[in-house]
């Protein structure tokens, strides 16, 4: 596996794993400049972007990741993370498919989320 | 609607109705260092991305986008598009949902592919 797909890996578990448990935590995880468009609402900063994920109209949640795909986005070391996955939010009963496509780019060695875009994905029939 | 918006609503209608009338004539918007995901089946430069769309196993195909969402990717005018919609091809009765992703880089004045992931995405329940 290429070293782009395995933190593409890393990432989107621990990305989930804290996003379920107590997605405050996700701050580290964006910049000043990272943007966010969840289901078309655009948030810019961190502070934007969190105080959206912890505003999200559900207490209990869990996401149950597909597919995921991976591709180097630029010459800098930038990563494209694309999952689909279910959805599964206290008061329904059931999951919904979820599309999301995050842009990682390096930062002090490690990483950050530069492009964040979340769409849930309905049936077509 | 800010220009990077415009773009990647221009791209998408473009890139569609060429998809699902002659789908070999996408070649001009790929470039060498192109990367097609096809459900998890990766290509890489013009040639060869044309070739697997090319071959895939339908002649009639449409697609009707549903959602679109645009976002700058870097300092030098990449764009992310990000659509969902339904894909109805001959041999189906029922259209299926899918999410593709794109990043746009700059070229010669216009636009190329330089990323592209596509996905079916099936009913959570």
């Amino acid at each position: 596996m290429a070293d782009f797909e395995n933190i593409a890996k890393q990432f989107v578990e621990y990305y989930y794993k804290t996003f379920d448990s107590d997605r405050s935590q996700l701050a580290p995880l964006y910049g000043t400049d990272s943007m966010l468009t969840f289901e078309a609402a655009p948030s810019q900063g961190v502070a934007s972007i969190v105080q959206k994920l912890v505003d999200l109209p559900f207490k209990l949640v869990q996401h149950q990741v597909a597919t995921l795909d991976a591709q180097p986005s630029n010459a800098q070391g930038g990563i494209l993370v694309i999952v689909s996955g279910a959805l599964l939010v206290e008061e329904e009963k059931r999951p919904m498919s979820y599309a999301q496509t995050f842009q990682l780019v390096p930062r002090d060695g490690s990483y950050y989320v530069f492009n964040d875009v979340f769409r849930l994905v309905y049936p077509a029939a």
